[in-house]
């Protein structure tokens, strides 16, 4: 099994707020096609430190891959420093600083003098495009051993890392096939779930299973080891059957989709539309299903209606009902969503209303509670939730919670 | 200035899904005495690495702070190898076994025999004890250096830390204090704000300067170190004043508050109220905004009108005129904002209407195509905009624009 070292380079790195995430990323790219992580580095912009590093790393591992300091600015250190560290020279090339001015151009800037030290390279070091950003990456290999040198940010190192890398590495890397499988469960805590799955999964050593909990959700991680792709499909295919048939409609993925694309996907397979009007979330659900390419498709309508007025004047709910029950109730949640359906004709209409703090809560109305309401044609259903956590988290989960709702609805149509 | 170096040691650190934590803890610590962490290693179960990484530490950085590897079992190893690094013996301390042993009795368990390992402490090492587990840290000074092992679960580290080390470290580190501002700006590159505020910061090496780019804006972070705490904040104030004189407006914040929270307060000061019509950012401007815990104050409603049937219903935009400029236009954005201000009877509304991507893209409207609209009572703009990068990022983009452009407008009638 081959061994790597992931080196971050930034001094924002070592600051007590930010982290390195690049390396879990990259250390789930490399696991799977058998390369095993054994050392992670977290270096400032400090030349002396950072050359010892990279020194360092190369005599040990395998591959190397450094993250970050490719920027024009003078504390991106990372070419001058790596090409000192393996004793090459630093080359300048002229097409990569003619692609770079062109990138510029299409933006309509011009590009600052100090972006030219993008076009330098390593010696005989190849250069990783960069579809998504000025610098180029590089990879450059030392007695059969690689350098690979990333961008920092993760929008530009993926599809670097993907396209360019990964071929490569996986050529090297031959033989043990790992592959991983996420399963998502929602509406269930981390303990729960794991005291009915734990009699089936401890029975594998292989497939290994681990759990966690995010936000609203806990991620079942499956790992398999086989001897090709095929063999670990099956193996971890066989353990998460087994684990679906015991949560059952509790898991709402297993290939890696998010909540809202799930539901985006069982809108589009069923050609039906939707509508959310929301308070206490603000457009997290409208956000949240936008953000999925070709969401036009389902998606018609979204009425943030933060302010009593804004439910009274665009969602027609009625000011004596807001009056009687309150803005936070069933009967606003379902007044919501009944009339945005009419209003914007669609399939199906959800809604959310609560209160997520800090501030508004009251005995009656603790911060956390919170309304979801559903229509379509056939019927307009609540549920009502307390919730916990901070004024972030309390969103999130009742975006998650409506979102769930008609997942749940849809899914019972089907069958 | 004080040099320090933190090695989270344990494999499970190394898989995609876990990562070290105890390390931003000690960095703010350490950092608020005036030491400043200059390396972060994340190291497995891994002999040699681990032996050869205290090693390069302990010569490099005067301080040097294990976490973790110092359980009962055979993977256990931080004791023996940080003992082999420095080249002192591991001694058989019968006060310390009696201290765990007595710690098991009192939960009514026999000591396993395993634990009798968490009795060796490194020769002429200081004994750091643990409140909340079974395993003591030792502090060991090796030419005015100091090498500090403590246990990896944060209830344990966490408590020995404060109470045992950092009161030691204080009388070393001496009377520094070292104190940090975020200075944040957008509507510019990276490259061209370096270029305008290099010639300021470069004439300064106290306070450091680092620039960092986010997906829209640029963080600019300055770091001071004083004798006291006065000093440093009145030196980050200088700086960071002359830095504000070069690049006026365009810098939003200066002590860490995001757009979204610059926004709110321009808006609470001045007793105005907003709502926002949105296309392509599909509610992620109301998302941000009602994040924001008081929003209610100044947020009256959000209109996500995505398909075009509810930019004609609900927000009164003419069939014709979408017709006539398409959805994405100028005339379209400022219709939007336009009527939206009207209905909801709001100091200002703002507008998107963009091709966010990937689809939907023509050669006259290419995919990153934005308007923004902006209405008051005085009057009605827009602004066009061609966003680079994918789908999240020209949303994320257009959000920012969006918000900045209300900014700039409230910020000028102000003046």
């Amino acid at each position: 099994m081959l061994s790597a070292e992931i080196i971050a380079i930034g001094s924002e790195l070592l600051t007590p707020t930010k982290t390195d995430t690049n390396s879990l990323w990259l250390t789930e790219k490399l696991n799977e096609i058998g390369i095993e992580v054994k050392l992670k580095i977290i270096v400032g912009d400090d030349e002396l430190r950072l050359k010892e590093t990279i020194k360092d790393a190369i005599s040990r591992s395998d591959i190397v891959i450094t993250t970050g300091g490719l920027g024009p600015t003078e504390d991106d250190i990372t070419r001058k420093i790596s090409a000192e560290a393996i004793g090459r020279k630093l080359i300048f090339r002229e097409d990569i600083l003619a692609s770079i001015s062109k990138k510029f151009l299409k933006m309509n800037r011009e590009m600052p003098e100090i972006n030219k030290r993008q076009a330098f390279i390593i010696e005989d070091g190849d250069v990783l495009p960069n579809p998504n950003g000025s610098a180029p990456g590089m990879a450059v290999e030392i007695d059969n051993k690689y350098l690979i040198i990333l961008p920092g940010p993760p929008r530009e190192l993926k599809p670097m890392f993907e396209n360019f890398v990964l071929p490569k590495l996986k050529q090297t890397a031959g033989e043990i096939f790992v592959k991983r499988k996420v399963l998502r469960v929602t509406g269930m805590g981390e303990s729960a779930i794991d005291e009915i799955i734990a009699p089936v999964y401890t029975q594998y050593k292989n497939p290994q299973t681990s759990t966690l909990f995010n936000r609203s959700e806990v991620e079942i991680q499956l790992t398999a080891q086989g001897k090709n792709e095929d063999e670990a499909d099956q193996m971890l295919k066989d353990l998460a059957d087994k684990i679906v048939a015991k949560l059952g409609i509790a898991v709402f993925s297993v290939n890696g989709e998010l909540m809202e694309e799930v539901v985006g996907r069982l809108l589009i397979e069923s050609e039906k539309t939707l509508s959310v009007a929301e308070s206490c979330t603000g457009g997290l659900i409208a956000q949240r299903l936008t953000e999925i390419p070709g969401s036009s498709k389902f998606f018609v309508e979204g009425v943030v209606a933060y302010a009593n007025t804004a439910k009274i004047r665009t969602l027609n709910v009625p000011s004596d009902l807001i009056e009687k029950f309150g803005a936070v109730s069933a009967e606003v949640a379902e007044a919501m969503a009944k009339n945005l359906l009419e209003q914007s004709e669609t399939d199906f209409a959800i809604s959310v209303t609560g209160i997520a703090g800090p501030a508004g809560g009251t005995e009656e109305k603790p911060v956390g509670l919170v309304f979801i309401g559903y229509a379509s044609q056939e019927e307009v259903k609540y549920i009502k939730l307390n919730l916990p956590g901070d004024r972030h988290l309390i969103r999130w989960r009742a975006s998650q919670a409506a979102l769930d709702f008609l997942r749940r609805k849809m899914i019972r149509m089907k069958s």
